[in-house]
C-alpha cells in the first residue's frame, strides 16, 4: 500500500525527519512519501497559524489522491485541518495528535501530553475533547521550547522536554507520555529509555493506524460530518480550490 | 462605538442582511459596518468551506483594527476563525454562533437549534461542546435547506425551517429556538411570533454581547490560547499574512 | 430602557456600590435604579442566609414588575432566587454570577474566580455546573474576606484578593479573573491594571447582557421551567406572595 | 433512635401520608414524628413555590433540634431547602430526592423518574446533575397531574402515573421507576406489582439512609460547604432567623 | 433479618474484622454471618488478583441465596463481582465501595479516598465513574500500606493512613474522608476523631444500605442488566457454576 | 510477528472463525494463532458468564507469553479480563471491542454498536465510558439473538442484525456501525455493502492496533495501574495461578 504524509508546514527539514519515522513504521510492504504545502507558515503555534496551514495541506490531499493513495496522514500534532480532508479524500486520513492519544489509551491507564509551546495547549484541549479521550489524559504540559528548535541541535529543546516528562511523571499520575510535535519524532525512543516508561510519537502511531483501517477495508463515512463537499463557486485566489459536485 | 461585522462568505445579499439586523440590534451611538471577504467560498456547509473563508475572513479583521474598531463579529454560525481572529485583534471578538448559545441561555432551560444542512451539525455540536454550552442544548436540527436558499423569496426554506421548530417543540423539551445560520436573521422575529416561544438570531446577540463587553471595557485576554501570533516567515500566497512581533 | 438592579442583601451602601457600578455599564439611553429588600440577612456567605435573601428580593422583582421595567439583575454573585424570580417577571432577568461566566467565557479561553468566603464555593460551582459552563472555569477560589469586610476602606480585603489573584494567574492556567461577589464592584479595574490581564465585575456584564436580550426583543421562555407560577393558596406570613391566575 | 421528617408544603393530609410511610419504614426501635410548616404554599411546583416553603420548613428543622432528634428527613421530592437544612442542624438531614435516587443506584443499572408536572423536571434535573447521579437516570418524566390531585380519590392521577410507567419501560431502556414526589408514597407497592419493576418512594428510602447514618455515626460534615452559618443581622419579618455564632 | 457479608479474599482474620463491624452497624433485629471463598488470593490488590476472588465469592453468593438470606454484603473495596452478584441473587446486594461513596455523598459536598495501594487507584475511579459518583470524589489517594500490613498491629500502615488524610485535608478541599479498604473499618472512629471530619467505613454503610432496601422492598431489578444469567454450558473445573433456567 | 488471539469463550467454532478473521487482517509478515480456554462458558452474554471466562483466558494469555509472542488480542467484544490481562503480559493486549471503538472514531464522527442481547448492553457502556469513547457512540443496540445462533447458519441473526442496522441509520445519526460480538466478524463485509457505510469487526481491527503497537515498540506501562501483579498466595483451585515476583 502507498500512504502519503502531510507536513503542514513548509519547513523541508520537519519534512525529511518525518518521512523517516514513518517509513521506520511502516510494514515491510507499504511505501511512504511526504509532502508540504508550498505556501503557509514554516511553524503552527496556535491557531492563526492553522489556517495559513490548511489550504496549502489540503492541495496536497487532492493531489495525492490522484495518486491512488491507501491513505494520508496529518503530521502536525493539532491535526490541522484533520475534518476537512477527511471530506475532500476518499482514502482514510488520520492525524498523528489523534493517532497519538489513541495509541496511548491502549498502554497505559492515564497519559500526559508534553508539547512545545503553551499556547498550543487549547488546541491540543479542545482536540482531546472533540475524540472523546480528555478523561484518558491527565494533563497537557508545555516545555516552552518553539518549534523550529527541535531542528537545531545545538537547542536546549531536548533537555527541556525531558525536564517535563520528570515532571509529569511526578505530579500528574500519568503512567506514559505523548510527544505533543511532530518534530519530537526521533526523540521517543532515546526518552522513553531515559524515563522508564512508554514515550508515544504520533507519526509511527498514525503510520499504523492507517494500515489498520486499509488492512480492515475501513474508509471514511460519507453518510454524515464527512460527506463529499457541495458543488459550489469560490472567489478570488481560491477559485480553484471549490468543490465540483459530478 | 464602532462595530465591524464580517460575513465569512462572498455573497453580497448575504452580507447586506446581516447589515440590517445588526443595526437594528445596536444601541443609539453605535455605528456599524459589515464586511465580507474577496476570496473564498459564496457559502459555507461543513468543514471544508470553512479552511478557504477563513483567510480572507481574517484579512478583513486585520483591516478593520487598522481603522481601531471597538470590536468584530463574526457573522458565520459555526464561528468560523473564530480563534485565530480572537489572536489577530486586539479589540474583542465574538462570533454569531456562540452569541445565539449565550443568549439562549439566558432565556431558557433547553434550546434547540435549526440549522441549514445536516453536515453542519457536527461543526455546531462541536462548538457547543467547546464552549462548555452542550448540556444547555436540547438537540441540533437541520432543516435541510442548503445556505443560499434563504436569499431565494420563492424557495420552500422558510416553511421548512417552520415545520422543523415545530418538530423540536414536540419532542425536544426545548424552550427556545436558536437558528442556526446568518442567512436566518431576518425570519427571527415572524417565527416567534408563529410558534409563541424565543427564537434566536445570532446576529442582534452578537452586537449586544460586544457592546456589552466594550462597556465593561473587557477585551480578549493576551496571556495565553489568543496571545499575539509570534513573528515567523510565511510562504507562497500567504506570504503577506505573516505576523510581525516589534 | 429602565433597569431594576436588585441587591438581595439588606445593606444599604451595597446597594449605592452597585448602583453606581450598574450606572457606569449602561447605554446613554438606559435608565437604572437599584432596590434592596427590608427583610433578610445584611449579607449572603452560604445556602442558609439564601433561603432568607430570596423572599425579600421576589418583593422587589414583583413591584418593579408593575413599573414595567425591562429587566432584571440581580446583583448577588450567588444568583441568589434567579429561577424563582424568572418565574415571577415577565421580564428578563439577568444574574451577576451568570453574566461573569458568560463574559468570562467570551474574552478566556479558561478564567478563574475570587469569591469572598470559601463557604460560598460550593454554591457557585453549582450554579457552573448548571450553566453548562464549568468546564470554562479553572478554579473557584476564595480570599477569605467576610462579605462586609468589603464595606470597610480599611480593612485588608483588596489585597487579599490580590494575592489570590496572583495565585489563580500562577497556578491555574487561567486567562482572566472573575470577582465572585458584587461588593467587588469597584475593584475590577485597578485589579485589571495592576495584574494585565482582564477581571470581570459581574455587575456591567448584566446590565450588559439585559440590553442585549432588550434590543433582540428576547424575554424568558414562559413554555416550561420558568411557566408563570400556578395560581395556589400560600399560609402564614406569605399569605400575600400566593400567585394568581387570571 | 427518633427522626424528624417535614414536610415542606402546607397541606396537612399530605403531611400525615408521608408519617404513614415513614412509620412504615422505619426499624423496630425508631420513632418518626412528622410536622409541616405553618407558613409557605399548600404544593410546591416549580421554583417559585419553593422559596416561600424554605424558611418555614427551617424553623421546623431548628425546633427539631432542640428535641435532639437523631437526624431530619426533608419529604419533597424536590428536596426543597436541603443544602439550608444541612447548615441549620448538627444531625443529618436526607432528602426524599436524592434518597430514591441512592436506592435506585443500588438495584438498577438505569432509572426513569415518574413525577407530577413537567415544570418541576428542571428542578429534579438540576439535583440529579448535583448529586453526580444524572448518568444513572434514564428520563425524567411528568405525568402532568397537580399535587394536590394526589389527595383526591377519584382524580385520575394514578391512572396517569401508571400510563407513564408503561411508556418509560417500553421506551427509556429503565429497569426501575422513582416515584417524582412525597404524595405518591402510597402508590409504590402496587405500581411495582403491576409493572414488573422496583418502583421506589423516596420517604422510605430517606427513613432507611438515616437510620444507616446514625448506626454509623456519621453527621454532616462541619467543615466546609455545611458549616454553621455565621452570626449576622436580619432584618424585617425574617428578624428572629438570624444565626448566632457562640 | 439476615444478612449475608462476604468477604472476597481469603484471610480468615480479614473475615472477623468485617464481622464485627458489621454487627457493630446492624440494627436490633438483624443478624449478620461472614463468609469467605475457600479459593483465590488472600488480598486483592489490582484488577489481576479480582479475577481470581471472584468465582469463590460468587460460591458464597449462591450457598448464602439458598438459606433466604434477606441480603449479601461484598467486603471489598473494589466491589469485587458485584454486578455477576447481582445477577446470580434474588435477594439485593450492595458493595462497600458503592456504599461509602453514597453515605460519603449525604453528609459532605466533596469527599476523599484513602485506599491502601496504588494500583488500585484506578478500579476505585472506574467505579466511581460507573456508579456516577465521581464528581463527588475530591481525590482517590493511596496510603501505600500492602492490604494485610493491616492484619499486622505492628506495621505503620494506621500511622500512614493518618498522614494521608492530613494531606487530603489540606489540599483536596474535601469534607469527608471514605477510607478504602474493608481491613481499615476497625480505624473510623478514631481516625474521625483525630481528624475532626467524618471518616466514612464501607462495612456499616453498607449494612445499613440493605436495611433500607430490605424495609422498603425493594430487590434487584431483573429486566435489564441484572436479569437471571441465561442457562448454559460451563466446562473444565467451572462445570457446575454453569446456570440452569428452569 | 507473532500475535496470540485468545476467544475467552470455550466453543471452538467460534475460534476457528475468530481466526479466519486475524488472519485476513493481518500483515504479510505477521503469523497469528489462536486459542480459547478449557474452562469456562461457552457464551459470553452478561456479567455473570464474564467471570467464568476471565480465569482460563488468563491461562492462555499467560501460556503465549512463554512463546514470546508480540502481542495478544482478546476476542471476545466485551473486552473480558483485559485489566488483568494487562498486568499479566508484558507483550501489549487489545480487546476487540475497544479496538473497533477506536477504528471507527478515526473513520466516523458518531457511530452505532449492535450486539447480541440488550443484557450485554451495560457492560459495553461501562467499557465506551471507560476508555472515553462514550461520546463518540450514537448508542449501542441489540439485535436480541443469542451469541452462538451466530454458529447457526440457518438462524435469523443475519437478518436481525441488518434489520437493527437499518434501525440505526433512520434514527440514530450515526455514519458507522459497529459489530458488537466476535462471532460477527464474518458478517462485516456484506454489511457494509449491503447499508453503504462503513461497519467493523473489532477482531481486525484489533490485529491493526496490535502491529501498529508492536512496529511503534510500545507496550503496556508497567508503573501504574498495569504493574506486574504481586507476590502473594492463593488458595484452592487457584492455588497455581498466584503470582511470583522474582
Amino acid at each position: 500500500m502507498l500512504i502519503h504524509v502531510v507536513n503542514p508546514n513548509t519547513t523541508e527539514s520537519f519534512t525529511r525527519k518525518i518521512e523517516v519515522a514513518a517509513h521506520a513504521a511502516a510494514s515491510h510492504n507499504t511505501e511512504v512519501f511526504a509532502t508540504q504545502p508550498d505556501m503557509g507558515p514554516v511553524s503552527i503555534e496556535g491557531f492563526y497559524d492553522e489556517v495559513f496551514a490548511m489550504p496549502g495541506m489540503l492541495v496536497r490531499i487532492i493531489e495525492a489522491e490522484k495518486k491512488n493513495v491507501s491513505g494520508h496522514v496529518i503530521a502536525c500534532f493539532d491535526d490541522t485541518g484533520l475534518d476537512a480532508a477527511r471530506m475532500a479524500a476518499t482514502a482514510p486520513v488520520v492525524g498523528i495528535g489523534e493517532a497519538a492519544f489513541h495509541a496511548a489509551s491502549l498502554i497505559a491507564y492515564k497519559f500526559s501530553v508534553v508539547t512545545t509551546l503553551s499556547r498550543s495547549i487549547p488546541v491540543i484541549e479542545h482536540n482531546l475533547m472533540r475524540y472523546g479521550l480528555a478523561s484518558r489524559c491527565a494533563r497537557v504540559r508545555a516545555a516552552e521550547v518553539p518549534v523550529l528548535s527541535l531542528e537545531d541541535p545545538n537547542s536546549p529543546a531536548r533537555a527541556r522536554i525531558s525536564q517535563e516528562i520528570e515532571v509529569a511523571k511526578s505530579q500528574d499520575g500519568c503512567e506514559a507520555i505523548v510527544l505533543g510535535c511532530a518534530g519530537m519524532a526521533d526523540l521517543a525512543h532515546s526518552l522513553s529509555e531515559e524515563h522508564g516508561l512508554p514515550v508515544i510519537d504520533g507519526v509511527s502511531a498514525a503510520i499504523g493506524l492507517l494500515e489498520m483501517l486499509v488492512r480492515s477495508n475501513l474508509r471514511t463515512s460519507k453518510i454524515g460530518a464527512y460527506s463529499k463537499p457541495l458543488g459550489k463557486k469560490y472567489t478570488g485566489i481560491f477559485v480553484s480550490f471549490a468543490p465540483h459536485n459530478n
